[in-house]
């Protein structure tokens, strides 16, 4: 399979699809998408995805949008080192874990999201803070019902650590103390050790 | 099994889970959550999802949230009438559908959003218009992508239906012309005369 990744270095969604890549050890290629760059979005890239967010995944020429589905397909397609591993309920509680992040915290500090709510920079980072911190409370709960582990769900990373990884890293962009949210951000620490998160790091692709 | 759903009229999230409910013949217990009644979310709900949102599916006394983790979750378990046909790349679709409102209209004007916005309801209202419409407009490409057809990926309901359905509806009571989505808008009104649909329409368990 011929695959490109259109992602953009500091997004979140964008993360979690790297990651997975290098944890499923996909070949693949990546363009960058300057998500500042209204004249771009667009342009070419509207035609790949009519959402003009990134990350999209094009795959022998056909194309595929909303970071989640994109794990979930890479799931199905390369089932190794699972990403949702254990029984179904399992896998339904690591699914819950993930739309925590996906739907509960990250649609609420887009870019385009805080630019529409105001031009005040200052404003902008306390309604990012609140809903991060809203979320990463809901997190920490949810991690009460869990045995401690290197990872959320046990020694490996799951769905669920490849959204909460990266929100923890916005959540640190925007102010917010992860020390409030012990059990994420220990985890969050160990992840950053582990090859596969470390190189697909959005410092990475700073252009 | 024993199961339980938790949930609350008016939320387009819970539609989705009565919808599939009724969809795989699922016997099934429905408990009103009141989210207007901080008291109540206060209490007893949150113990069972610490986001105090709604959906909540109960199974065999443990507890899920978050719907579309509900909606993959039943899909497993009960396959029939299935929410996610096809091959894994349309799997992969459906889901992209599903994403493009879960994750990118709904979270943008729950009651939790709308009122930490403003409490001008014009300006919630505005709010609420501006991201449906731009997520409806994103579903519409999607669609011209799909030959014409009762549901949006053939003749049965799939995951992305029902996101779409409910969100239609938030649609009209936020104010959004549905005409100018007419693709969206023709497989709405087909839906709503479809039993399974029918029978679970936020009217029927308005308080």
């Amino acid at each position: 399979m011929s695959m490109v990744l259109y992602h953009y270095w500091r997004s979140s969604a964008s993360w979690r699809v790297r990651w997975a890549l290098e944890i499923k050890k996909v070949p693949h290629k990546k363009i960058h998408i300057d998500l500042l760059s209204a004249a771009e979005k667009e342009q070419e890239y509207l035609k790949k995805n009519p959402s003009a967010y990134v990350p999209c995944l094009e795959v022998d020429g056909r194309y595929l949008a909303e970071s989640v589905a994109i794990l979930e397909w890479l799931e199905e397609a390369y089932p190794s080192n699972a990403l949702l591993p254990g029984d179904s309920f399992q896998r339904a509680k690591i699914r819950q874990f993930a739309e925590t992040i996906n739907a509960g915290i990250q649609p609420l500090h887009n870019l385009d999201v805080l630019k529409q709510l105001s031009d005040d920079s200052e404003k902008q980072k306390q309604w990012a803070q609140k809903w991060i911190s809203r979320g990463l409370g809901v997190c920490e709960e949810l991690l009460k019902e869990l045995p401690e582990n290197d990872f959320i769900f046990g020694t490996n990373p799951t769905l669920a650590d490849l959204c909460l990884i990266p929100q923890c890293y916005s959540a640190i962009r925007f102010g917010v103390d992860l020390n409030e949210y012990f059990r994420c951000k220990k985890i969050y620490e160990h992840a950053l050790s582990t090859e596969e998160c470390a190189s697909s790091l959005p410092e990475k692709f700073k252009p």
